[in-house]
């Protein structure tokens, strides 16, 4: 039978999963003989099976009994009895911290009798009739699920009659009759009485509590936080003590050492006659924790006894709820201290320092969304902001301009020496422009991985998405929001955090960000650009640590790079080349025309005339990235995209015609042809359709073009005396034939231009592995390639048999609400499913060629948990955007350290 | 080092992937001591290695000398030697047979010398210069490539001058003159004279062979008859026999049996003075065998001794090929014998009764392809015909009417008694109507996966598409012919063959088929329905092989029906329930409207408003279904299209509000809202999109509508005293999690059905497997599922991560050319890969749970090389077309036997 309850002696830190973290904590303090107060958790197991079932398991009922008679028993007081009760706080407790997402029941015990029990035993009848007071308002709310105004109106209506201050002024008198009301309003509100049975109190507030695993506002927050939906939360049932029995007692909160720099020492506040909630509400100002040494000397030297000992133990910085009760240390929760982003590498550097940690575990002490963090430039923390709505944080940073509605107006006033930011109600590919020429982007619509936040996170560009509350009128200049009423026009100034989704009002001043100097430019500069000397602690601290991971990883980490300048960017970032140069953007802007002759072409000489003047372009651009990542290789990608992404949209189109027609305007010749071409071109489902490799084989010449091009461009650069590594890839390959067919095509075309040009060409010829099939097939494909780069993109989008294009929009929601998935497949990957495959796509491609190079290029590769299981499969590199370079290169060192251990 | 080459007496009938069919037929005849001239076959490994490496392997060189010298010493004579030569032909033979496909060359070995020395062996100098002659015109031809038209211009005028009837007027000093000739073209064509070293030409004929799989025409062959592009053929070089000696030397052909009837007896031709072209050709009447035993008793004795033997050690109706030089009796080939649908029955039968075969491998003589022949009517073979055009055989069977070129035409003509055929340029969902009215159907586009072919099959309604020289103008109601000019007009007779894809003008009589009246009635009516007794004799057969199948099988057969008609006609089919109900197409006609309500429901209550229109529709049409199947499964799958199918083409609709804008006409409110649902629902890939079981969590009520129907249908039934066996199925599932939601949801309706009735509903829930990602992960999925249906159409889309609807028409013949894939993946599953996702699926579900039942939905479950895939991998069932039932259960059959002894 499952064992659902645990005492607190016989669980430990390593139990998260089954007792959440604070019961896992709690036991870990408990068998370090620290002074925890006597109690058990109830474990995640237990919520799971009452979620699924709607019911408390059976068996629950009789281990909650024996586990509270050995409390009852330890304490020598009994539940909710008429002397000396003994009460209990019920409160949740997830494996992740999900902080006021979930439900707490204090003074749980106390009914018509017990109330005076206490109070005789306290010999404080106020405590107890405030504790009664306060559990009924908590238990009526939380467990019976009465609206809370019912509650605080009386309590309103009382202090107003009175004329009092606060809830201080309360006597007694005022708290029994409080009681009374409440329990009237309970009996109106639910047809029963408050349950005046200790024990019934107790197993209802545990039901309320694996309940409130399921609110809204909790999904909510799990979705945003990437916490799995399906992992329920554990209940502590733990004896109360009480910081508010008098100027003897209190409750603080501290830090085992200083949380923002990491150096040792001793920090926390202190609040005397008070229980943890005050502390948390502010209401009166905190003692430091020297000033308990001077009302306590016993307790304070005992509690900074344990900080020691429960640091050396978790050898990380640890933060502390304890609670005095009439000269009494209790320790009610530690836990490895959450840290800001700057604090956690100094922290890091400081344990190796002391010798607590190696260098290794400094490593995985820090994340790579920590270190995005630092990268960033940011609002100036002390500066006044008025916030005017709020998005979703697509791409960090901080940016401040002029809202400008369009590409035109973008480029005008940026050339103009304005900075701007680009307003939109969603982008798309024709509003590159404008997002180039911007600082920041800022859209109505849309989710993290729209097309605004993808692109924007390949430039690093600051973008914030789906801010539903504007709305955005491009041809009447304005920017509503629809909350406030307020209305923006072009040319105001607005500012957007991409790190937090907000939206500010006028002018926010930036903070440059000197750990983005040191990932540029070096240490030096790095140190060079740091205003004090904390900020050069951080940046020595990131170095250190970025420069372990470096030497720990097996991962390279590669970039997706188009152009020369991201190349040189991705370089500085420390990109080992380039995983993916995507060639289709090459053909737009100017060259749209050339590729629409192509399309367009009537005859062979025709098609082959459109070619010929497209191959020196695209020499050109391979030659400018070839000598950007001179001497690491460059894997161009052969263009991928369906033809009708160069042609107008056929509903556009059609309606223009139709109009021509209707108004008797004639429809020219090239309108004509392009109208066919549009149409012979328009498919059901452009994903699945005719493209990548595909293209090659249905248009002869198209992959000819390109590979010469490449081919030329690794000759010229040669001749320069540089040393160009040019791998070409293949898009979309799902048999081997296909990979064969184009192998010879490139392999005839090295051969003339190493004639031609008298260099020897032979250059690697690999594919993307994108398709379910080529996955299940790679045993075959591997014996015509060279190199596998895993598109899981694509992959995702087959494998589930969903187009991104269509799905994030119109059912993610729902599916995120119904837990199918926890967070995007396109945002990480999804381990099981399409990560089964990449695991079988690399063995089968090893097993027919062990020496197989094997990488993942697109949006996966930059992401943290991705990389590890990428690092977990062996593959050989990851690519991602030049700004997630220095990420993966953390995160890379990460998953080799903690995948070696494992 | 790998043999390349075998001689007649090292291999045997079982070698033919390595030797070819004639080459393990010459070696299995020469081991039974049958007088075989000697000779070796080349392998298809050494054609292979020479098509990859443009080269023949070097040891082959090596093993052809050592095997000519045995056949020369064997023979006591040397190739091409002065006196007495050696000749050799050098003949093609692949794995599958292919007439006329490949090169074959004869005579070599002569030469300006050899051909005095076969002059003076032979005593006859006009043979052996008409062989040299025909030697330098075949070797011109075929292994130097040069234009047939420079030998056979010559001859003719050679002829026209000296005023001769033909070849055989031709002199001795004609032949010379003419080998001088044909020297001089060869050195004028070439630049090199014809070769007289007999062992070049040897060679050179090789490679020519090799060569010749890759014409334009053996690979156009190849892909007709689904020969795999990439086996190669082999070649075979045996010492040459001449028929044309004389009186005492002829040539011939026989079956060792009647190839119509399978009755035994002494079956052929034979053709004194000549060789096996001139059988072929026809040039003169040939004799029976029967003459032959006059004109030499010895020869035809022991030809028939050998005819038996040969029966007897293949176990089959063998055809031969035997020369007869100057009474020396020769076997040039043997292979068991092609023969029509009919005789295949027949012959089996026959074969059985004579103890020659068991009944297990009878069922493995027949196929599925040749069953299907026997079930369609078919134009009288006998009837005068004049045929118009020919398309793509997409359904079989024969059908005479008028032209139609509407559904409007087709219903109104067809109401009005007459029998039409539907002629479009191609056929959507909106054209069923048409379809189902017509006798047959005919489109001048589409391939065998189009649209019309997929539905018209589905219906067993005769079909021919892709006939792209006709041009179909529906407004002028007109049908041009582009070759001809001919024009046909609407109401015009027309006769559409859709085994052959002949198109005829007028009426062809049609002939009824008594094997579908036996398998739709039984035995007896089959034999009453017989017009003599051969016909009776196959009726017969085909019980007996079809009753043995079904015995032996382990695949059941189910049948693809939406609604009772089909239901019924599949039952007599000998279906054993419905693998696949859709229900989508029940929202069509006039239920569109509560569809489009559903869609455009504003408000929570306006969309319950249509389901529960929808509810007692839905219930009516599934209790048509289940009484229709009492007592056997029906598998009713839930809605599963995109919601925009139910409603108007976005670019249309969005013409004709521009147009109606462009008038000043006022756009309505509905039409507003339609064009805003439009809008919303639009998808860049719906079949990635908004379908299947994403549309059940997006729109609740939706799924809970059908399964409501679908348990009150149930109950309905029970109440009338029926076994109604429904089981509903989840499509399009990619997650456990979609899965558990709708079994939730189905738990609950059954509860709630079973307490509104009395009657217990407890039905079992499983879902279709169709995306990769089911497939990787249905060990999680079984776990809640009670069956699998695999959906391989869809699967076939997202593993190949191409759509059905676009990639058909769009460069499937560049792929088919290109050799990626032999036949379409829609067709014929693809094993290698789609197949092993469909293995990994059933191995994953089956290792959580064992009985897991497992099955087929889609055209592949009808598809006889799947069939065979599908119970290897021990699937349960499949499911079909009803009219594909009777052939899936003969290949269940055939698959069962010979998977069981594998």
């Amino acid at each position: 039978m499952t064992k659902y309850v645990y005492s607190f002696t016989e669980g430990n830190k390593d139990m998260k999963d089954l007792l959440g973290g604070k019961g896992a904590n709690l036991a870990e303090m408990t068998n370090l003989g620290l002074p925890v107060p006597p109690g058990f958790t109830i474990t995640t197991d237990a919520c799971r099976s009452y979620l699924n079932l709607g019911a408390t398991p059976e068996s629950l009922d009789v281990e909650v009994t024996a586990q509270l008679r050995a409390v009852e028993q330890q304490m020598g007081k009994t539940l909710g009895a008429a002397e000396d009760p003994l009460l209990v706080s019920v409160r949740s407790g997830a494996k992740f911290s999900m902080p006021g997402m979930m439900e707490t029941v204090l003074n749980i015990g106390l009914n018509d009798e017990s109330v005076e029990g206490l109070a005789a035993k306290s010999g404080n009848d106020r405590f107890a009739w405030d504790s009664y007071r306060r559990l009924i308002q908590m238990f009526g709310k939380t467990v019976l699920d009465i609206d809370g105004e019912h509650f605080s109106k009386p309590i309103e209506e009382l202090q107003h009659t009175k004329g009092y201050a606060g809830d201080l002024d309360m006597t007694t008198e005022d708290l029994k009759e409080l009681v009374a009301q409440f329990k009237d309003v309970v009996l109106r509100d639910t047809g029963k009485p408050f349950p005046q049975d200790p024990r019934e109190q107790m197993d209802l507030a545990i039901e309320a509590v694996f309940r409130s695993w399921n609110t809204d506002r909790a999904a909510i927050y799990r979705r945003r936080e990437r916490i799995p939906n399906d992992i329920g939360t554990a209940v502590n049932i733990c004896t109360m003590v009480f910081g508010n029995m008098g100027d003897k007692s209190g409750t603080g909160v501290c830090f085992t050492r200083d949380p923002s720099t990491g150096h040792s020492g001793v920090y926390g506040d202190y609040l005397v006659n008070a229980q943890g909630e005050d502390v948390v509400a502010g209401i009166r100002n905190t003692l430091s924790l020297a000033d308990l040494e001077k009302l306590d000397k016993k307790c304070y030297d005992e509690l900074v006894g344990i900080m020691h000992k429960l640091e050396t133990h978790y050898r990380d910085l640890c933060d502390i709820e304890f609670t005095i009760e009439e000269g009494k240390l209790w320790m009610l929760q530690t836990r490895v201290g959450k840290r800001t982003a700057g604090a956690a590498f100094r922290v890091a550097a400081q344990l190796v320092d002391e010798r607590l940690i190696t260098q290794d575990e400094a490593v995985t002490r820090v994340t790579g969304d920590q270190l995005t963090a630092l990268l960033f430039p940011q609002f100036d923390k002390d500066a006044d902001k008025t916030i005017i709505s709020r998005g979703m944080a697509a791409s960090p940073g901080a940016a401040v301009g002029e809202i400008v509605l369009n590409n035109e107006q973008a480029i005008e006033r940026t050339n103009a020496g304005a900075s701007v930011v680009l307003v939109r109600r969603e982008t798309n590919p024709d509003d590159l422009a404008g997002m180039v020429a911007a600082t920041g982007v800022l859209t109505a619509r849309g989710g993290k991985t729209s097309h605004a936040a993808v692109v924007a996170r390949g430039m690093g560009r600051c973008c914030v998405v789906g801010a539903e509350d504007l709305v955005v009128d491009e041809a009447a200049g304005t920017v509503d929001v629809k909350s406030t009423g307020k209305q923006f026009k072009r040319g105001d100034i607005i500012a957007i955090d991409g790190t937090t989704g907000e939206i500010f009002e006028g002018n926010v001043p930036v903070v440059d960000s000197p750990v983005m100097t040191y990932i540029s430019h070096g240490l030096e500069a790095g140190l060079a650009a740091s205003p004090d000397d904390a900020t050069k602690e951080l940046v020595e601290a990131v170095d250190r640590i970025l420069t372990r991971a470096d030497s720990k990883r097996h991962l390279l980490v590669r970039a997706n790079a188009d152009n020369p300048e991201d190349a040189r960017r991705a370089r500085e970032f420390g990109a080992q080349g380039i995983g993916l140069c995507r060639t289709e953007h090459m053909f737009l802007g100017d060259r749209r025309q050339l590729i629409e002759n192509v399309i367009l072409a009537d005859t062979e000489d025709e098609r082959q005339e459109a070619f010929d003047a497209l191959t020196p372009l695209q020499k050109g651009d391979f030659e400018g990235i070839f000598e950007a990542m001179d001497g690491r290789p460059v894997t161009v990608r052969l263009i991928d995209p369906p033809l009708h992404e160069f042609l107008p949209d056929l509903t556009e189109m059609s309606i223009k015609l139709a109009l021509k027609t209707e108004r008797g305007e004639e429809i020219t010749a090239h309108e004509k042809k392009v109208m066919a071409a549009v149409r012979a071109n328009h498919e059901q489902n452009p994903m699945l359709g005719l493209r990548g490799v595909r293209l090659g084989l249905k248009i002869p010449g198209l992959f000819s073009l390109q590979i010469r091009a490449i081919a030329e461009a690794y000759v010229a650069c040669k001749q320069k005396g540089l040393d160009p590594q040019p791998e070409i890839m293949v898009p979309l390959i799902g048999s081997v034939r296909e990979l064969q067919i184009v192998r010879d095509e490139a392999t005839e075309i090295f051969k003339e231009v190493s004639e031609a040009s008298g260099v020897e060409v032979d250059l690697p010829v690999g594919n993307m592995i994108e398709l379910p099939r080529a996955a299940m097939t790679a045993e075959d494909i591997a014996k015509e390639s060279d190199f596998f780069s895993f598109g899981t993109n694509d992959l995702t989008q087959t494998t589930w048999g969903f187009s991104r294009d269509d799905v994030e929009a119109s059912f993610f929601n729902e599916y995120f609400d119904a837990g199918v998935f926890g967070i995007s497949p396109f945002e990480t990957i999804d381990i099981h499913g399409v990560g089964a495959l990449v695991k079988e796509g690399v063995a089968r491609g090893r097993s027919a060629k062990p020496e197989l190079h094997c990488g993942v290029c697109g949006e996966h590769g930059g992401d943290p948990t991705s990389i590890h299981f990428f690092d977990s499969v062996g593959l050989d590199y990851v690519s991602c955007s030049p700004f997630r370079v220095p990420i993966a290169r953390l995160e890379a060192g990460r998953a080799a350290i903690s995948n070696d251990v494992a």
